[in-house]
């Protein structure tokens, strides 16, 4: 058998109780004869607390600095997991980002990583330990200061070292038992998805589905490194993320893999953009040097008799006051009329490869959300992804009604097969 | 001006407001156009926060992982205090010890430093940074591990860094206004000492002063590092410990530099010993193997009509049990009646270079303590320094009764000058 990543996040090692239990789980990977590398965040609230402590000596932290606090969190909790495994008897070696080889470029806060040399990560399992990799943190190639990865990082250094690795597979324990078809919370019939496409986990991902980062799932598709999601409490198998489905997974994708549902976004609509080439641009343009991504893009056909049209996008409500102000700064040499302003929005997206190769998903999805009276302000759609931008207070019930339609619900045998005209 | 090594304790930098207020006092330094290299040790608590941790996850935690996780702490308030600099708008940058260039051995706990390579340290200050280096840590040469130099550890980190960067000066900032001539605690009226040469604060740290370590004055008597020792709450000048009086200081050694006790000592007797040769030696052999340091030794003459002597020794209570046991293992082998176990003693030492050429300083001692009625159990002496064992419960009635005999008490303006017979 071969190696094996494991990452567990900061929830599943809370306490001492959380971290034994963590370490009972890794021994057991560990007796079945795989190498075991295992990647870990910091305890519970410990990265808050830290984050607080900056807030109390400096206004505005130096990212250099802010990067060494940070990374004390992995290291404790690194290192007592090692002890936790040592105490059951079995050997482990505890690493920091940097001892594991984990390069990245200079950009403290959200570094990208550029390199992974694992040498003696290599060298600590062939030796039968354990090895306990910090996750969340690196070391940058030029000046070789301590960085972390940003949100999500340590799922992302899971999945590096599992590539560099050459893992089986990469092993993401969470508080939850797997991707769901729709989030739990709203949906209560969300069933457990068994395997997706890396495609597919990607658009759920980017539509507000919380399990796994974008980044992370992108990095494993380059790769092709088989995800495996899964709970640590729990002794379920999870969803694997991956190109093929394994051993005897269901080897036909199904239609639909899931609705994500997103509350985090607001639209801006620039109002009678005059509709000659190059206006859309300066109004992008100013976003972009703001330094903020926009998400949804519409532009209607603009009204024959007044030359004008409508620009509507939707980005992230924090950046919504930064992206008035620079819109703003451009009315002039634009020549628009107005700005609007929403932020009681919410996004709804269907993903599924299927879509692509079966007629009526649309027709369905829209009838879906018809029936539950949910009005549709905004569409957009990529190959295996529909989104509708609804009022904020008809989310849940525009969920239940597409999970439903499409047949997701757990009390339903299968995903149900669409005839119709096409979407 | 040149390079200054400070040195903040853990009680200097408990919380955000130690932190700013240590902050403030570095950058003066800097202002002041001096180099400045900060070592620092983890706040207040945090290591004694992570032992408990490591307790909750293992009984016996492993050394490395230890050491893991107990560096998380200075990691902590490095950055920290980085960040409160660069507040006040100077540029600092903090390292580990791995990246300061502290190079161990791989005991780990209680490492000891074999090299300093500060290259990165030169640089950062010669960028025009404050660089601020984690204490008490450093890398391992051979396995490249994280360790720790263990107690006082941060003490011997800033005195190494002063030496390999050829500082003017190392200062050891600490929670009292520096080396007294006895214990403040105990004794009222103890001055602070302006100067000391090494050989006497070896001497009194050796005999139970706490102000600085052994080892921390030893590798500054070897490269000849002057250690200023001062309160980062007060603006006082401390005392000064090198080779010779700086500046304005008086050129003439006190003749008595203090009087230091430890109570944390035990006595152990071994009675009717045989009195031939290597009986002695089997003794002191169980006890090393035990790895049990020992302090005083006294054999007295034998008895002629018995041959048998006793040998008495002190050693750390906290060694008492463990010694008694490797003892017992030998009686049979070495031949001894029995053995007395007594921890309810303390040492009072006098120290001073002066002791040398100054007769009737063993006799002025000699009758402070039997004026002040404290009976005397064991003596030994080196060429600086006299110490007695005496009850616990006599201990600070000792220590003041020779501080004023000494004319050390700070009401008094000089120390006094002895005749008499020799000591």
């Amino acid at each position: 058998m071969g190696l094996v990543v494991q990452k567990y996040g900061g929830s599943s090692v809370a306490d001492a109780e959380g971290i034994k239990r963590v370490a009972k789980r890794i021994v057991e990977a560990k007796k079945n004869g795989h190498q075991v590398v295992v990647v870990v965040s910091a305890m519970g609230d410990t990265t808050d607390e830290l984050i607080d402590l900056a807030g109390e000596v400096s206004p505005m932290p130096s990212g250099r600095e802010f990067d060494m606090l940070l990374t004390a969190g992995e290291r404790i909790s690194m290192a007592l997991l090692a002890m936790a495994i040592k105490n059951l008897g079995h050997e482990a070696q505890s690493f920091t980002g940097s001892q594991a080889g984990v390069i990245t470029d200079s950009v403290h806060n959200k570094a990208r990583i550029i390199d992974v040399t694992p040498g003696r990560i290599k060298s600590s399992v062939d030796e039968g330990n354990i090895a306990i990799v910090a996750g969340f943190q690196g070391v940058s190639q030029d000046k070789k200061d301590i960085t972390t990865l940003g949100r999500g990082g340590s799922d992302t250094t899971a999945v590096a070292l599992a590539a560099a690795l050459d893992a089986e597979v990469c092993e993401i324990y969470t508080d939850v038992d797997g991707v769901f078809t729709s989030d739990p919370r709203v949906v209560k019939k969300a069933r457990k998805i068994d395997w997706i496409s890396f495609e597919d986990m990607l658009e759920l991902a980017s539509s507000g589905s919380k399990v796994l980062l974008h980044r992370c799932v992108e990095y494993a598709r380059r790769y092709n490194i088989p995800i495996h999601v899964r709970s640590s409490f729990s002794g379920l198998k999870g969803t694997w993320v991956s190109n093929e489905p394994q051993g005897n997974q269901p080897m036909e994708q199904a239609l639909i893999s899931g609705v994500a549902h997103d509350t985090s976004e607001a639209k801006v609509t620039v109002v009678g953009v005059p509709d000659k080439p190059g206006e859309a641009a300066k109004i992008f343009r100013a976003i972009s040097d703001a330094e903020i991504n926009i998400d949804m893009v519409v532009q209607n056909v603009s009204a024959a008799t007044t030359g004008l049209t409508d620009i509507t996008f939707t980005l992230p409500k924090t950046d919504g006051k930064k992206a008035i102000g620079a819109l703003e700064k451009t009315r002039a040499a634009v020549g628009f009329d107005s700005l609007r302003y929403d932020d009681q929005v919410a996004k709804v997206s269907l993903v599924g490869a299927g879509m692509k190769t079966n007629p009526g998903v649309t027709a369905t999805f829209f009838e879906a959300l018809s029936g539950a009276g949910v009005n549709i302000e905004l569409i957009s759609t990529s190959e295996i992804r529909i989104s509708v931008v609804c009022r904020a207070d008809d989310v849940n019930e525009a969920v239940r009604a597409v999970h439903t339609a499409f047949g997701l619900d757990s009390d339903s045998d299968e995903a149900v097969v669409y005839g119709g005209t096409g979407r």
